[in-house]
This record gives structure tokens, sequence and C-alpha cells, in this order.
């Protein structure tokens, strides 16, 4: 007997018929004797409903508020669930993120788990019960409801499935797995039979709407084995597991796009000890993310600084920023949202040289100017004019051998 | 300073800019310096959303499942009213059933108060927060969620405003009070200035659905006086409060109909001790709720039993009586769907006399027959034919002197 972690998200739990559907995937993993936790999100479009009354009450709702709010779409859900199992003879029960234990801090909309108190889901599973679980919530240590923020549902079914030591997290989303690259931008992507922690941590950071980031390093922390696979075909799925030798004989196991970037450009800064620091120091403060930072060689005592902001932080990002440069006597700021920001990510980079130069002469190949280049050991990402986003991660995924073969096409 | 519960039913909360009204009251009586507690309704609509997925899953869905499911329903509007309260400078915050210490026992979709733990919102109204309450729900001893019925929210406002001692509990509603009639059947019907917990009680338990029964109940028991107004229009709305001597001199405050019921008639009972004892002992035990029972002058050592029963629990009653009727040997069952049942309530007759009298000659001036009587201290109803349920209302109205004078009409 097995002890499963099952997780269905939005749209596979979108509409009636979808729901009466995973009852009978939750049966079948039940009746073949396995014990299993399943994890639910809310009806796809709920969430979205709900923030916007809450957007057309107030420009800037109340975080604790929202938590209450958000996780109202969860219990829908799981009611429902065990509404039906029951119906199909399946001893069922609902638990709310209280009920099952997920403790967290008071970080409101974006909450981290402190603990997990998982005696009531044990004793519920002893007695042949299925417990299906709000994803997404849990509650501070003052008994308030939180949020684990968007994608969250994925972080309760992995949390869980640690705190359980569950054989494995089974992801049910509406693709059959993680694939090499995006298939509406690259139609050559493959499903990846197997991938590492690590990199699907930075798929995930990279975009990969697949899996939630905080999720995979704490199924990397507690060597939960993941499975991605899909709610509505049957089909191995993608197996999320520790590098293993296989792995590494693969160069490169994905190609990522992101136009989701923006690049600023301080012009004419003094080069300073210290002007750096004061410049991040700043925006950090207000809690924007900056990704790529590049400094050019200094001339004449002058250096340019570019780095890359999320899109929807410009604004936020900009008044900042032209107040520390006043403040550092830079000559100007430039700002270019047309770009696109294009990553490869592969184990097999750490033991294999020449991946880097491989990577800028195909893009040189097709004409495409890289405007900034960052790297880490498994990872190359380059920025680039975002209308070469597509051509790029297409001559790429196919430079590096990742295309599927015909048949598949 | 004064301490408030408001409590804003489903069609107060309905729509964001009702909720935005609804913000609008709660500030005056905030900027007034009074203490308030708000308890709300779910969304009117949202309930029955609800139950029609439930409905959906399964014609008879789980208990504690369908209470996870329909409390959801006043975390949404409890998170939506605390947001707009504090985009207008207003400290609110929301409270769930559990949170304002609502425990209950686990009769699921029906649950019974059992205490109110009421530190937690103590200590917020110290603070100067305004406590925004989910009505309806609670939790049991085992911390799960339960909810109080239909109307549950009424009695969420009155149990909270016994437990705070506050000095009155406002019920805000779509109507501005407590009328002599249903305005609908009876055009002249008058809002009542005030009425008693006893008159109230009878007239909600007779359909007047403007409180929940129990919670007239429990503001009697605990001397809660309670306010019924309207959400959308200014006025002083009707005072429910204590018998007083004013109140003694009005012979009959209410006239009610209600086509809801269907009468039994077992024929042919053998006239023996013990024989309604079964019958009834029967029908209570499936929870079906027996108003009315009249019993013949035996003939022959032979008696007609008939009593009245909700109409929606006739399929069922009539199967159990049927059973029964066969058991004492009686000779048939019969069934009249179409009746109707007209009361008049009034704590005036218990000091006048002739009330019923003057009833009886009333609706016999109108050529309608009674099939049966009931009378308590302060109610007398009649069971006639259901199409003339309007007319015997308007009579009595006009008889007992509750038409409101010309303009008003």
């Amino acid at each position: 007997m097995a002890c499963y972690v099952q997780k269905f998200g939005g749209t596979s739990v979108g509409t009636i018929e979808r729901i009466q559907h995973v009852a009978r995937l939750v049966e079948q993993t039940y009746k073949a004797g396995h014990q299993l936790v399943v994890v639910l999100s809310a009806m796809s479009g709920e969430t979205d409903r709900l923030l916007k009354m809450a957007k057309e009450l107030s420009a800037d709702p109340d975080d604790r508020e929202m938590d209450v709010l958000l996780s109202s779409g969860e219990r829908v859900t799981i009611a429902l669930m065990a509404i039906v199992l029951k119906k199909l003879g399946i001893k069922a029960r609902s638990f709310t993120g209280r009920q099952v234990g997920i403790v967290t801090d008071s970080a409101h909309t974006k909450a981290r788990v402190s603990r997990v108190d998982t005696e009531r889901v044990k004793g519920a599973l002893k007695e042949g019960v299925v417990p299906i679980v709000a994803g997404f919530q849990g509650i501070n240590e003052a008994s308030d409801v939180t949020t684990l923020g968007r994608g969250g549902s994925d972080l309760t079914a992995v949390v869980l499935a640690a705190a359980l030591k569950a054989d494995s997290c089974v992801i049910y989303t509406d693709v059959d797995g993680v694939y090499t690259a995006d298939p509406n931008i690259v139609p050559l992507a493959r499903r990846l039979e197997k991938v590492s922690y690590e990199e699907m941590l930075e798929l995930a950071s990279l975009g990969a709407k697949v899996l939630q980031t905080r999720s995979v390093e704490l199924a990397a922390k507690y060597r939960v084995p993941v499975v991605v696979k899909s709610t509505f075909q049957d089909g191995p799925g993608t197996l999320v597991v520790e590098e293993d030798a296989d792995m590494e004989q693969v160069l490169v196991s994905g190609v990522t796009g992101d136009r989701h970037q923006a690049k600023v450009t301080v012009v004419g800064v003094p080069d300073q000890p210290g002007i750096a620091a004061k410049l991040f120091g700043q925006i950090a403060q207000s809690s924007i993310n900056v990704d790529m930072i590049i400094q050019n060689v200094s001339q004449d005592s002058l250096t340019d600084i570019s780095f890359t902001v999320p899109r929807a932080d410009l604004p936020r990002s900009m008044s900042l920023v032209q107040d520390v440069a006043k403040s550092i006597n830079a000559r100007s700021v430039e700002v270019n949202e047309t770009i696109a920001k294009v990553s490869m990510v592969g184990v097999g980079m750490r033991s294999h040289s020449g991946v880097a130069a491989q990577m800028f002469q195909a893009l040189s190949r097709e004409g495409i100017n890289i405007m900034m280049i960052s790297t880490s050991e498994i990872k190359i990402s380059c920025v680039v004019e975002e209308k070469y986003m597509e051509l790029a991660m297409r001559t790429l995924h196919q430079e590096f051998g990742l295309d599927a073969s015909g048949i598949k096409a």
C-alpha cells in the first residue's frame, strides 16, 4: 500500500463535470488500495471573480481580508468533491487549511509555511478516510486565515507529501507534463520523462507555469518525488526527482522565454564604491525583484549600469531609480520595454563546456543581437529584442537537439 | 456610547453597490461614536448557486460537507465589507463564525448554538475595531464548520447582541419593518411601531419571513431589543420588545396566511386509548412537523383524525400514515392539498374575550367555510380552502381595525 498526495488545479475542477471526472480518478487510486490525500484549488475563474469584486471596492484591498476572501474558493471545491466521492461510496472528508494543520507566518497573501500539524489528517488516513484538502491556505499563530500566494496549492500538496512521507506527490494539471519548451511557441517541443529538482526550479523561476517555484524548492529539500501529469488524458507525465547519471548526459533540458521584463539603464554613473549598493539597496527595499545586472567598463570615471525588472514593476521602479540617479549625479535613465529573456536550463552544463559559446553562435547566425547575458551553473540567459524571442527559442531548441522527431511534430 | 449589533441580509449585500451602501450605514453609526458589531449574510443568490452545484453532484449531499460549502458565502461578504470599510478609514476586521466564538452542537445544516466565546470580539471592540462577522455559521467541539439553518444570520446577530449585552440588535432587511399583514396580499397593511416578542414569535412561526423564529425566541429569552428596518430607506422600523400596556389595548397585531400546509384525514379510526399516540409518535420520529390536529366526536366507536403537515413533507408523511392506518385498522386516508391557514395574532386577545367569535362571523359573512380551528393564548388559526386565503386575510384585517387610513393606501 503506497501513500499518494494528488493535487488538482483550478481548470481540473472548473466545472461540475470536471469535478466528477476528478472524482473518478481519485476512485481509481482508492480502489487500487492506496492511501491518498487529495489537494484542490478553487474552480478556475473563481479567484479572478473574487479579486475583481475586491478591486471594485478598493484599489489597495487589505491583505488580511484578501486572504479571508480568496480562501473561500477552495472551501467550495473540497466540499463538492467530498460530496461526490461519498456518493461513489468512498469515505471522503473535507479539510480546510486550518484543519489539515498548515500553520504559516503572518505574511498575508504570500505566507510561508512554518509547520504542519498532521495529527488530524493522519487519524483520518488510519480510519480509511480520503482527506480532501483545501490548497493554497493555512492559518497563522493568531488563528487568522492566510494564503500561500499564486500557485500555493502546489505548495500545500508538496508540504503534505513531505509531512506524510508520501511515496509521491502527483500534480494533475491541464498539460501532460513538463516540456522542453512552451509548445505554443516551439511546435517541436517534447515532454520530458524526467527532470531534476534543480532544473525544474530554474524552469519554474523562468516562467514555466507548470509548477510553483517554492513547491519545487520544498520537494527538493524533502526529496519528495513529484509527478506532473494531465487530468484529462492518460500518460506517464514528467517525474521531478533527484539528479541522476542519465540527466547529465543531456546538455540542455529546456528552453524558456520571458517577455515580462523591462531593461533599465542608468547612464553616466560616477564609478565610485558604494554607488551600486545605494541604487539596488533602495530598489530591494520596495520589494522590486531585480533580475539581471550589468555594469559596463568604466570610461572617464563614468559607467553605465543596466538591469532588468518585471515590466509590471516598471512605473514604481522608475520613480525610485530617477530619485537615486539624481542623488548620485548620474547623467540619465533609459528604459527599454521591448525586451525578452531567453534561457536554457540543463544539469549537463555542469560537466560540459562550450554551451554558452554554442548558444551565442546559434543566435548570431539568425542575426539576433544579445543585449545582456547571465549564467549560473545549470542555466544561461540572454536578453534579446522582444520580437526575436520566439525565433531565438526555436533556434536554440533545434541547436541543442531538443526537437521532437518527425512524427511527433 | 451605545453598543449595537447590525445585521444585513443577503439582498442588502447582494451587489458591490449595495455593499458600498451598507458600508456607509455602518460608517454613520461608527462616526456617531457607538460600538458596533456587523453581522452579514452571503450575497443573495450565492447560497442557491452553491446548493445547485451540490445537488448536481448528489441528490442527498452529506450534511457536514454542505456546511463547509454553504459557509463559504459569508466569508466573501465579510472580507469585502472589511475591505471597503478600511478604505473609508474605519478600523474593521472580519470574523468567521469560529473566530467570533460561536460554538454549536454537531447537527450539521441546523446546528444549535451551545455557547459563545466573545473574548476575541470584545478585545476587538476595546481596540476600537468594528468586527464584521460571518452570520449563519459556527464550529462544533470537533472544530468542524456548522451552519445554523436558513435565516441563521439573524440568530448570529441576536446571540452576539445577548452575549455582548448590546443596547439593541438591528436587523436590516429589504422591508421597512414588521407589517400587520403581507402587503402583497393586503394592500392596506400597516407597519407596526412595536410588537412583543411573543407576537413576533407567532408571526414568524406563521410564515412572516422578516425574522427567523429561533432568533426571536433567543431575543425574548435574553431580553434583547430587536429593531427591524430597511437597508434601502430611512425610517424607524419596527421595535420588537417586551409586552407593555399599550400593546394590550390592541386586539389583533397581525394577520397571516400560510398556503404551505396540507390536510390529512385518517377516516374510521377505532376510538381506543393509545391510537393517536401511535399515529403521531411515528410521524414525529421522522421529524415531520404536525401543526393542527382535530379528532371528531366518536360515532359507533369509530372516529376521524385530521391534521396538517407542511405540503413538502406530504409524500413522506403519506407512506408513514398509510402504514400506521393499516396497522390500526382505520378505514382510509384522505388528503387535501388545497388548504390554507389564516391566523390572527395579538397579546390583546389575552384580556379580551369574543375575538374568536368575531373572527368566525366575519369569515362566515364572506361565505368562507372553516375546516379546522386552533387557538392559543394570543393566536387563532383557521384552515380554509386555499382559494379563500387572500379574501379571508383582507376581511380579518379590516374587521379588526388594522387597515391603514386612506392616505397610506
